[in-house]
């Protein structure tokens, strides 16, 4: 095998820029073979934008069993991304899921147990991993160097969505269609990021506000506090109606401070650590001095170009993914903690009480505006 | 009367401040007539330092009955403010009192209340809501140019305090001398401007961690949410111990965003309000236009000096002053709220439960490593 022959299940949003990089020969190790939808209207486009010699299915099920594949990408809504993702390998197929893993985390981990023990190649689209700056603060929190985490802060409200955003799709915004708001569709690499960079969270305290700026039922505007295991604390904000609205991550850490925002890097790094600093300064009012730097982006952010190569090179080579499948979960169980600290009105903690969540999440899609399928 | 006889109660970080102020003409108004303090060693730098004509006393109350003075500038320990301010009108003085206007809220009313009857001039020194650039956020907000306000957040981590000066006196950062930490101490101010340009809190939600970064028995990091009457939502970060710290205030409103940081003003002012735009756009991802502009200093904020002269200026010609008096129980309210969430572990209301607060207070300053007057 030197190309990977992939199946690419749901054409829409993303599917559609899926199915063009991957029949534009973006990907050269990967052939598009095969795409599914059931909706009519997205086979007929693809059949008349993609080549002929791509297979049109109407039923995800058929593509997996075709024999036409090595490989399926998952782009179809948030439910079904563990039962395809589940059926694919059980048909031997190496994996490739979008953003989010799930909704609940329950499901995510049926998902994740069926992937481990399959020897097939599980991967998920967490494209901002290949995002310079993150990775260079990863790398920064990951080298020691600037000691231990005391604070993470997360403001990220330039998701800016309208009404008519949301009166698009019956499903849109609703807790049977998508299974929740801004936490559920646009935040996942956000809560990815976080959890990749600072670590994962032990309590979440959040407050989810549903309906607040627009006629849905689900959040559009979220406060979470949350706590580290070490101590260290952390907020994330988060909102669909603030305009403009703010893309700001800051990391204090004992050997200074990370800020990134506006596409910059800010790098204060402390000549001693502040633990140290705070223990044999004798001067009151004095603090630790420090340099500061900016990193700004090099163009080598690879994004999903690049989780799609690194999905082929290890199902080829057996190379390190940007991101396995299997730590989609992580991302999943804050947003899963955040609504159910909400829902309860208290703190909870992680790992998260996953019957608990799925009980009071069932609640929701029993009087839901639509009665999707899951 | 052409000009304020002054006596000062408190010699010691910002009396002494003040007392050079006042005796070296920088308030032409007002003139420095008496100090006390009870250290001899204060009393002795002051013979040394201020002119002879200056009356030196050891006690507060016979200061403020030696009819050598029209008012009083308090500026000692937290826990006397109320009560010197309270004597001092009662001996027909108008006061100024040094922030926080006390330490609960309880005893911040009696004093109020006493103010009020008076008829005497009751002042705070509240000298950053001389800062220029607040004053501006405070105009933009009151003209209602940008609607109203969706979510406050101010990030206020760059009080950096090692242990050396909580080392310095032995009733700092303690219960029964301070009565809190970062929140009594450092954060008046900020908790003044926040309540001064964005309104109170109906109710508040905050995590006070005590002695996490320093051997102290008060706060020294809080992470607290709040919600207003109007259902916006708001977040205060602060912490003694974060190097390089920040001072970031943002204000999101419906018809734009202004951000505070870096001694700059960011203005961000949409086109259409947001809430309008909501209602009217058709395309799902656009979000509104808007157009920024930074404000910088002038070097207009008249800091102490404004406040000093405001006093004098509202004693001699009924002028207003740049804070009354009783505006000082607002931040003050918020704290007090701040402290009770954390340490019942549940969301508390605003107006604060007094009493309640104060039992809690009670019980932290009976096990206080001091022991000191209240």
């Amino acid at each position: 095998m030197n190309k990977v022959k992939i199946g690419l299940a749901g054409i829409g949003n993303m599917g559609t820029n899926h199915s063009k990089w991957i029949a534009e020969g973006m990907i050269p190790e990967m052939e598009l073979c095969a795409v599914c939808d059931s909706d009519p209207n997205r086979l007929e486009w693809a059949k008349i934008n993609l080549p002929e010699s791509v297979v049109k299915f109407s039923d995800a099920s058929a593509m997996f069993r075709s024999r036409l594949i090595d490989a399926a990408l998952i782009a179809t809504p948030h439910y079904q991304h563990p039962p395809l993702t589940i059926d694919a390998i059980r048909c031997g197929l190496h994996v490739m899921s979008e953003k989010p893993a799930g909704v609940y985390t329950k499901q995510v981990s049926e998902m994740n147990e069926v992937a481990s023990k399959s020897g097939k190649v599980f991967a998920i689209m967490y494209n901002q991993r290949t995002d310079q700056l993150y990775r260079k603060m990863k790398e920064i929190i990951d080298s020691g160097e600037f000691g231990q985490i005391k604070r993470t802060n997360w403001i990220i409200t330039n998701w800016y969505r309208s009404q008519a955003y949301y009166d698009s799709g019956g499903w849109r915004a609703t807790w049977a269609g998508e299974g929740g708001g801004v936490l559920i569709n646009q935040c996942p690499h956000n809560l990815d990021i976080w959890q990749w960079i600072c670590g994962m969270p032990v309590s979440v305290r959040a407050f989810c506000h549903e309906g607040k700026w627009h006629d849905i039922e689900v959040e559009d505007d979220v406060t979470a506090y949350v706590e580290y295991k070490n101590g260290a604390t952390g907020v994330f904000i988060t909102s669909t109606a603030d305009a403009p609205g703010t893309n700001r991550f800051e990391v204090m850490l004992e050997g200074g401070k990370l800020v990134c925002e506006d596409g910059k890097l800010h790098i204060y790094k402390l000549e001693m650590n502040e633990r140290e600093f705070n223990r044999i300064n004798k001067e009151g009012f004095k603090a630790p001095a420090f340099i500061h730097s900016i990193v700004e982006p090099d163009g080598q952010s690879s994004q999903h170009i690049g989780v799609l190569k690194s999905f082929a090179a290890a199902i080829l080579r057996g190379e390190l993914l940007i991101a396995d499948g299997i730590e989609g979960i992580k991302g999943l169980s804050i947003s899963n903690a955040m609504y159910l600290s909400s829902w309860l009105g208290k703190m909870v903690s992680l790992p998260l009480e996953e019957d608990l969540f799925l009980d009071e999440l069932k609640k929701r899609i029993s009087t839901s505006r639509i009665k999707a399928q899951q």
